[in-house]
């Protein structure tokens, strides 16, 4: 095919310019549609008269504005329409609620199920008071200093061992500590990413993650996420279209839907990120929480070409006020890593690095884990039961791990109105609202059961379901 | 003054673009000297026959490229050369040496004058074991939960006092806590800074903020200062020129020089921040370690239209292990600032905000720094002493305060070459090149008190001084 494109070279404009705008409005006018393939450079140049390069030059501008993309060795092809997954939504400051109003205000008179840290009374103080106090007996003062950016050298020992119970192989250089999990996508974006380059998100995903690449003058591109991840053809496409520099993902109970990627998606991912050459941002936030024999391992446990930037939270396993996780770092990254982090906050805690490390060492944190596995299946458990039982219309995926459970409400119930009259009944959750750019997230709830013992989950259920049906009937 | 400039209308660059590359050349070649000024914009476009339009449109590229600078009022002036004070500098990931590799390696066998943290003998673990001990028994668990991201309230109320103490009227929703003043540094520019914005430090300046504001992109100008401050006329035609968003300055005992701007150079800041509108980000590390009667406010104490952000650590008058800071900040950028904090790491931690908190109402902060303030001036005094003891031409201004003393070298002697032949004998000190872009560090060094007792001072100065005779021999 040969396009009717009008050349002047008497007028001021540029040819390439000229045959930039006219393909262009032959693709917004739908003249030239989505999937159909342009002329080649050579076969547009003859046709027209002009230089290869001019064609060459007008054909970028329109891959770098989004109008067509170019697949190796087969050409340059149109973008449909309705595929634009660049999310352009402004920066949504949505967070948790309960995580960021919780002082004094919520937590005792309200039934929170929309904070994902766990349940306090879950912590021992008393394990606590003594690995602190051996820690001070032992270096005094000295836990009070600066430590290495990077991290306290015998708590990235130490961590060397816990990754090997996840399936990932690491050394202690690879490991950063940095403080929690957000700080650590704070870094990976300065380290990676510059204004304009193009990150993956999840679609829905982790508001905080967008806010972080967002700052950066990122454009985010959202991957629509299927129940085992996302779909292999349409992730290639959009990764051909957009470049990515960095895709950031949740591949073990995804935040917020409690998906799982399979293993094959895991692998395939790997092999994408390598074809095209991005980085996989790996945040395993809760993939400790497993609740069924299902064996799960982190993407990193499959990378054998360091594309995965593994990044491990230890809010939801420990408490969040240590504001501490780690990551596993590629080699040639890690020099931009270690320089963003000292931009960031210089280094993190001596005295809460030093407290992990010891809670590790002791075996105490690993005690500790198994105890909010058992406890936190039972509340899972109890959760499933009392959406089925409360919540009459709704589906949800159970993902037999993880903190939350992603509720798809019966037909036409507004999430943001619902959350809106629970409130005034005391009751919380984090409206699907939150995740998404559009209305999608208006027929999903998130339901926390992180810091809600059994009675709060039955008798906070029992009055989201009355207020579910009161919507029903409004209608 | 009317240019000879050739405007030729068939030629397929635009007219503007011709003005603006002529004008440029003449400039480049010396025609045009600094300082002339341009015509106006009608004289100008009536001798080429041109729109006006097209003229402002040349002066302000021309305005952009730093070629020329506008007075209001009295026209375009060209800029002169060997007056680019834009710091072009690659990211200078220079830090305190002994900051960031004291994990065992350098505290106890090195005398170590480079870092500015405190000794942490001068630290009280038993102090801090009750607080801790008073902050569990009232709050268990719950001291490790999410805290609002601006905040622990009860801190924040206890810092309005605290602020008070140093000339500051605030209210508490006008404070922020931050996980120590590089996050807060940090913070700001992720506030305010977008890439290419042009931000001001002093020259010479603290090279985390550097990287913090490289980190966004921003250009930057250093200001050179006086020992009172910024030169007032200089600094005037720097802001008329670069049109800065914000100026991060450490007004009292700055770093690493020592100088103190005088109440007249703090007022004159403020006038021009409003003048030209832009802020000014106010690192207040060290201006409660005042060892005279001088009195010392900070900006922010004659701030009247909200001009100043500013920021006070706690690591060197508690312990940097707690990685706290607070800033004051005008209400209207309140908004911006929080975003950014939960974007960097959701929240500091709670146990520290706590601790701190405790220590505040309590009156044992006040009581140690009170202890400090006798510790370290004891420290200045003998470093005074030693340093004019056995640095023979030697030469340094006395502050009075702080915790470095920012000392001339006698002639020839290179800081770099010192550094490393003192660091084979277990002595480290600071050279000048880590705090500026050229060579202009070299005949200077960084002598840090905080963390050496008065033996060490004297041993350490005794090697150095040997170090630096022999270097004088040597050429």
């Amino acid at each position: 095919m040969i396009l009717d494109l009008k050349i002047d070279k008497n007028v001021q404009e540029p040819v390439y310019f000229q045959i930039y705008e006219q393909i262009r409005d032959l693709i917004a006018s739908g003249a030239l549609k989505g999937e159909s393939k342009l002329p080649s450079i050579r076969a547009l140049s003859k046709a027209l008269g002009v230089n290869s390069v001019t064609v060459v030059t007008a054909y970028n501008m329109l891959e770098k504005d989004r109008y067509v993309y170019k697949r190796q060795g087969s050409g340059t092809f149109v973008i449909s329409k309705g595929e634009d997954f660049l999310l352009n939504r402004e920066q949504p400051m949505y967070f948790e609620p309960g995580e960021l109003d919780m002082e004094n205000e919520y937590d005792d008179e309200y039934i929170d199920f929309s904070i994902s840290a766990p349940d306090p009374k879950l912590f021992s103080v008393k394990d606590f008071r003594q690995v602190m106090n051996e820690v001070l007996e032992e270096d005094g003062a000295r836990a009070f200093m600066y430590q290495k950016s990077v991290g306290y050298r015998p708590l990235r020992d130490a961590l060397v061992d816990y990754a090997a119970n996840y399936g990932i192989n690491c050394k202690s250089e690879d490991i950063y500590v940095v403080s929690g999990a957000q700080q650590g996508i704070d870094i990976m974006a300065k380290a990676l990413v510059k204004s304009g380059d193009c990150v993956f998100v999840e679609q829905p995903t982790y508001s905080g993650a967008i806010a972080a690449f967002k700052s950066r003058g990122a454009k985010l591109v959202e991957v629509p996420l299927q129940k085992d991840g996302p779909g292999i053809k349409e992730l290639e496409k959009l990764v051909r279209i957009y470049k990515p520099v960095l895709f950031y993902a949740m591949p073990n109970f995804h935040n917020p839907t409690g998906s799982i990627y399979s293993d094959r998606k895991k692998r395939y991912m790997l092999l994408l990120a390598k074809k095209y050459d991005f980085r996989i941002l790996e945040d395993d936030y809760s993939g400790d929480l497993n609740y069924t024999d299902q064996k799960l391992l982190p993407i990193k446990a499959y990378d054998n070409n360091d594309r995965v930037i593994y990044l491990k939270s230890f809010s939801k396993i420990f408490m969040p006020g240590f504001r501490l996780a780690y990551m596993v770092i590629p080699e040639d990254i890690r020099r931009k890593a270690a320089d963003a982090k000292i931009a960031s906050d210089i280094s993190t805690s001596g005295l809460m690095q030093r407290i992990l490390c010891k809670y590790i060492q002791k075996g105490i944190l690993e005690k500790h884990i198994k105890f909010l596995r058992k406890e936190f299946s039972v509340r899972y458990l109890e959760m499933v039961r009392a959406i089925k039982k409360t919540i009459r219309g709704a589906s949800f995926f159970e993902p037999g791990g993880g903190l939350n459970l992603w509720v798809n409400l019966p037909d036409g119930i507004s999430s943001q109105e619902l959350y809106e009259n629970c409130r005034d009944k005391k009751v919380i959750f984090s409206p699907g609202t939150f995740y998404f750019n559009d209305e999608k997230g208006q027929c999903y709830m998130r339901m926390s059961f992180a810091a809600t013992n059994i009675d709060e989950i039955w008798k906070g259920l029992s009055i989201i379901g009355m207020e579910v049906e009161k919507l029903k009937n409004k209608y």
